[in-house]
């Protein structure tokens, strides 16, 4: 793997996880009605930085092989879309706008793993946690913009 | 050029851009000492079109081309920065750490540009609009910064 690939693509990871610092879960978040799975609050950071360093790997490993422009182009699409989640979910606090983000950025990390899969199986593996991950958060995601009809 | 390449990465585009009309520049904004040559509110979203696509069609002219792995890293890069400025300086009204992003944006986009132009030539010029704009975003960012010490 190329270091310096892995690098700036980190980087581009890094923009997105400093959203969760940024934008956190405050009273309003704790106020809503949540379901029985929700995870608490620790599991999420802990969770994104495995995953982004996992999704990091993968672009620096299909980035240099033939063939890769659409799985770079859908990448680039799931790294915008998850920068974009939390400062709407969190910082507006608008629960159906997040709703689409999240179900495009289910769909731009579904792209993902099917381009980068059939360039190299690793890669497309390392996304397979991303994509059950995103798929929780948007049941979670789901579950209180139900649940708090009125937040 | 391929279309669906196009596609993909305007959808990135457009997940950044999404974020001026849900973070928009309000009271807080209106209510900064700014420079005399600030652009009046409705440059940012008809240059920000302009430049969009320009950028699209760059990342799917050289998404194809052998050698375009650091490219595609810095793009990925940029678009990640570019979604993070406009939630951290309209939502959160932090200019200290907006400086810190739009700058750290505009080493992605010279990282991009400089990338690019040696794969092919079009592409790199392209990037060249969006640079000169971040540049005069980032000389304004620094601007208000240093003129509302209090806001």
């Amino acid at each position: 793997m190329d270091w310096m690939l892995f690098i700036v693509f980190f980087g581009a990871c890094a923009a997105a996880a400093s959203t969760g610092a940024m934008f956190q879960p405050g009273a309003w978040y704790d106020s809503l009605d949540k379901p029985s799975w929700t995870p608490p609050n620790w599991v999420f950071p802990v969770t994104w930085t495995v995953l982004y360093i996992a999704i990091a790997i993968a672009a620096a490993r299909v980035a240099p092989l033939d063939g890769s422009a659409m799985a770079m182009a859908f990448w680039a699409l799931q790294i915008a879309l998850n920068t974009l989640w939390t400062p709407v979910f969190f910082g507006l606090e608008r629960m159906k706008a997040g709703m689409v983000i999240i179900l495009a950025l289910w769909i731009a990390v579904a792209g993902t793993l099917i381009n980068m899969i059939s360039l190299d199986l690793l890669a497309g593996l390392l996304f397979v946690p991303y994509l059950i991950w995103v798929s929780i958060a948007s049941a979670l995601n789901y579950s209180v913009w139900k649940r708090n009809p009125n937040s």
